[in-house]
Parts: structure tokens; sequence; C-alpha cells
């Protein structure tokens, strides 16, 4: 019998929600909490066939013959409002034009819903609003419907934004954890923990030698390219709350299948490394807003790795592991000297409020 | 030369945007001040064909042949968050499908965007996505896609959600400000008032004979009663912030029209009349969740206000005014004693967090 590692029950059993009397940070943070949220209280309240397909965003049939749309919405409550490589409104954007480009949707209308706090300059929202434009207009996306409310100082933190986006399915893609098969390729557009860290750098007011930008950004240009190259695409997925860790392991649980990926082909940058290092923290688990993963069939892996690249952020795209048949679904991690691990989703909260 | 009427000029002329520093309870009221940041920050920044319509939704093209669709954002900030006749959860789905409803779209799909402050009772979360639940089953419509961030404790108000919808425009008609004519009839679904007073009064503790309920519902069943009875159909508007007087001054100033209302013809109950006038409101400004305002030709008035009595709420439907030619758009009211007088838009805030 092995020792398990000092505390491991207690981060890895939470309470079920159901003992649990009040929200948590961590209800937020996209780990295990988040997922107990949505399995007991919204899927059994709100049960329909595209909520229960548990991807980025939902795809609607409008009628027979009319072809498919994307529909999602997120609230951004991302603290600091501003931080280098971007803020609120341009990650508001992108957020919601990124799980459009997951479900393989073009992305086309942008709602925007403000909540401000009272007292916020009128010169915050104009930037916020400028950059949200700016982005839109980048993306190819209008922002066509919005809406305001206003809540008294004490009872908001200067501005949060929800942004609904539709986009047009104009293939017939099926892309879903479900699609994913055992010997397909998982494919990674770039490297990856910036955006948590540029955050967490920003709030603690800590100076490296280079400073970290987000790497927020709009990833349809590179979705329409990995689409157009012919690769049958399986599942796709950005890197958002939780990071690679959790967004792998949401996957292998939805397909039932293993993630099995080689940690040297993940590429860290050295300040980000530096940072996680300094401040404890995972990059595997660190948020995204520019990256996302691409699982497709070994056949169609160079194809779909140039198409990517081309319009890739943050260096070229890159083959990080393989999919394998489980008999419990899992993501294994081999490390550079061959050691392999589980990585389990996060029972806490790493960052709150990095989007 | 009259003597115009004490403070006038104050209230009828705040100070533009430009050199307001801050944001102020007002800007979220619906009023003036919302006008204002609309017009000075939002449309000037995203402006596109969708949002320069001035709708309570966007009607978008998908493409040649393929129909229309509506989209539409709302999010709901009501303290508190359960009253006398709905929560914020009711009000939440029965506000974006009446958005979509006032487009002439059938409400097929919501989102659900929830800001949780941490400490929130999960009792409330649980009770508030079981209304919601409700109320999308009876209005026909899948809450589709979610999202969920917790903010810590003093940074939200217990629960705030965002729903955005889209909604299937099925027959070919143009419901807009833009359509109205002069001589079209304006007709009222109901009686007005309730939803504002239910929240304040329970609000500010009060208890009266008998207790005001929220006429929160769905008007989607008596918008489809409408279309379907053959009237044409002009203009549509449910009377949210800012209540019967400012939607009708914002489709006057949109059409270039006057509407000539008259007071005797609107009905408001006892207990509404009585609650505004211990609070000094007046229910023409007070805002309602199940209430609308139709604009069609006279010819059509009849048919339109049985089909609207079929499903209405609240009462049978009335016609409440009609349209004229204007030089300057304004929106008029006869007393039951004949005088005239001009309504306009509220400069303040009556009633902050009312949805």
């Amino acid at each position: 019998m092995t020792t398990p590692p000092p505390n491991a029950a207690a981060f890895s059993c939470p309470l079920p929600l159901s003992t649990r009397a009040e929200i948590q940070i961590a209800h937020g943070g996209g780990g295990r909490l988040t997922q107990e949220l949505i399995d007991t209280i919204f899927a059994p309240a709100f049960r329909n066939a595209a909520l229960d397909a548990r991807h980025d965003g939902a795809a609607l049939v409008l009628g027979a013959g009319t072809g498919k749309l994307a529909f999602t919405t997120d609230s951004h409550v991302v603290s600091p409002l501003f931080f280098p490589g971007g803020d609120i409104g341009k990650l508001a954007v992108c957020g919601t034009v990124n799980d459009l480009a997951m479900c393989g949707a073009r992305p086309r209308w942008l709602s925007a819903g403000f909540i401000l706090e009272e007292g916020l300059p009128v010169e915050t929202l104009r930037r916020v609003v400028a950059s949200m434009a700016e982005a839109a207009r980048a993306a190819g996306v209008e922002i066509v419907t919005g809406d305001t409310k206003v809540v008294e100082r004490g009872k908001g933190d200067g501005l949060y934004v929800n942004t609904a986006g539709v986009g047009v399915i104009e293939r017939d893609v099926a892309i879903a954890p479900a699609s994913v098969r055992p010997g397909d390729i998982v494919l990674l557009s770039g490297d990856i923990g910036r955006h948590g860290m540029a955050i967490l750098a920003q709030r603690e007011g800590l100076a490296f030698e280079s400073p970290i930008e987000s790497d927020c950004a709009c990833l349809w240009p590179a979705v329409e390219a990995l689409l157009a190259c012919g690769a049958s695409v399986h599942c796709l997925r950005d890197l958002t709350r939780g990071g690679l860790a959790t967004a792998t392991i949401e996957i292998a649980e939805a397909a039932q299948v293993e993630l099995a990926l080689d940690e040297g082909a993940v590429e860290v940058t050295e300040p980000v490394r530096g940072a996680c290092e300094i401040l404890g923290m995972d990059p595997f688990y660190v948020a995204n807003e520019g990256r996302f993963i691409a699982i497709v069939p070994e056949a169609d892996a160079e194809g779909a790795l140039a198409a990517i690249s081309s319009h890739a952020h943050g260096g070229p795209a890159r083959k990080i592991g393989i999919v394998r048949e489980a008999k419990r679904p899992r993501v294994t991690l081999r490390s550079v000297v061959g050691v392999e691990r589980i990585l389990d989703r996060l029972s806490g909260e790493q960052l709150p409020r990095i989007c």
C-alpha cells in the first residue's frame, strides 16, 4: 500500500453541493465546484438536447434545410479591468467569439449587457466600449443589441459585461467530445499560461524583467483555416478557466477516453514559467484567452497543424498528445524525464476573476 | 409670456454626458440619462444597421431565402430577488421572451449568465433556477447555454442574471417605429403600474389592504394571436423601465409623430393608484413586466383588440390613443376633464433596480 500524498483526500473529495449552504468563490473557477453546480442545479432544471451536449455553445437547428446556428454566452468580471495585452471589453468580445469558433461556427452577431456600479468614471466605460468596438471589427462581428443596468455603490465592482453571441455553422461538422476517437491527435495552437499570469502579475503588483502580456485574441481565423483545409475536426476547445488541464479532462470524461499528453511538447514561455514558479502555480491550470486545442484523426494532423499555424498566435501549433482507449476516462501527462502522472480537476479556485 | 413651472429647466435639461464624470443610478433607469448613454457612448462605437433600428431586439438576416432571426439581451439586477407575483428568475425569462415577442419573433432559445456573490445561499440559487425553468417551459423556450461567475462578498448583491434570447421571425412583418403612420390606433394590453409598485411596496415594507402583485408575464401568446388575426402590426413595445410614458415617447421620437393618449382609457387598479398617491409616483412612468402597446391601422383595430384580449393578462385590451402628424414629435395626454399635457422623459431615476 502506498502512502497518499498529504491532503489529497481533502482536495479531491469536496462535500457535494447538497451539503454546502453557500456559494464559494471556487464555484466560479471552472473546476470541480463549477462542474458540481452545473450537474446538480443548472442541468437538471434546464434539461434539453442542446444544453446536455456540454459544449462551449449550443447548436440550434432552425428548421429543415436551413442549417445550424451556434449560440453562447459569457459574463465577464475580470479584475483589474485593464491589464497588459487587453481589457474587459476585448476579453468579452474575444471570449464569446472564441466560444462560437469552438462550435465550428462563423461568429456573426453579439449582444452586450452592462452592469455598471454607481460612480464608475464615464471615461472608463468609454475606453471599454471603444475596445469592444475595435475587437468586434477585428473579428468581423456586429454588436447588434444591448442593455445597461446600474447598481448602487458597493453592489458591483466598476463594470461587469455579459456578451452573448450567435454564429452560423456553415459546414456539416460534428465538433463535439462525442466525436473523439482513440488514435486521434491532440493539437495545441500556441504557448500556455499567459492570460492568467498577466492578470495575476498586474493584480499583485509584480514586476518581471519581461512583462507578461495576455494572449487574449480572436481564434476564428485559425479555426476557419482549419475547417477549410479539409481535416476532419473531431473536437475544439479553448483553454480558458482551468487551463489546458481542465479542458482536456472535460473532453476525456465526455468522450470516455484517455488523453495522453507530452509535457515537453507544451510550450510555456520563460517569463510565464518563472512567474508560475514564484507564485506556486501550475501553468497547465492557468487560464488562456487566445489558445485552443483541436483533436483530429492522425491522417489529418499535419495538414491541420499547418492550417492552424498559418493564423496562430504565440507560436506554431504543435502535436501535444494522442487519444487512447480507456476503461476510466483520464488525462495523463508524461514529463520530460518520462514519468507519467494523472491530471485531476482542481477542486478549489486557483485564480478568481481572471475573466 | 407665461411663467415656466418651478425647476422645469433643472429637470428637463441635465448636463450632457460629456460633462459628467461618473455613472449615476439614473443612467440605468431607462429615461433621459439612459438614452444619453446610448446616444453618446454605445451607438457611435458599435454602429450597425440592426443596432441603429433602436428596437427591443435586433432583426438578423441569415442569408438569401432563410428568413430572419431576432436577438436580444437583458441583465437583471432586481432587488429584492423575490416579490409578490414573481422573482428575478421569472423576470429574466419573461423579460427576454417579451423583447423577442416585440420584434414579432417566436421566442425559441435563451442563454443564462449568472453573476453570483460569494456567500449566496445555494437554496436561493436553486429557487431562482427552478423559477426560470418553469417560466421557460410555460413560454415554450429552451435555456440552451449558460455561464457562471462568482465575485467576492461586497462586489455583487446576491445574484445578477443576464438572459439573451434568439427567436424566429416567421411572418414577413416590419414591426418598428418607422412603420407607424398618422391615423394609427394605439392599443394597450391591460392595466399599468403593477410591477414597479409591487417591488417598491415590498422594498419599503408597505402593507396595503389588497397586496399588489407584479404583472410579470410572457407576452408571446397575445402577440402570436395578434399576428395571426391578420392585422397589419406597425409597432409593438413592452412597457418596462420608464413605463407607458417612456415607451410612447421613444416611439413618437423615432417615428416623428405625435401619440395622443386618453388618460381615462388607461386602466390603473385602485391598489396601484392608491400606492402611487402615497408614494408620489406617476403610474404612467412606473415599470410593467407583462404589458405592451400595439400600434395598428384604424381598420384593423377592432380585430387586433379582440386578438390581444383573448390572451391578455390584467385585462381586456383597450384603445388608448391615436397617432397624429406632428412638427415636433411628442406624446400628449388628455385628462378625464379634457386638459391636455405633454409627457416628457424622466431625467432622474424613479425606481432603481426594479428589473
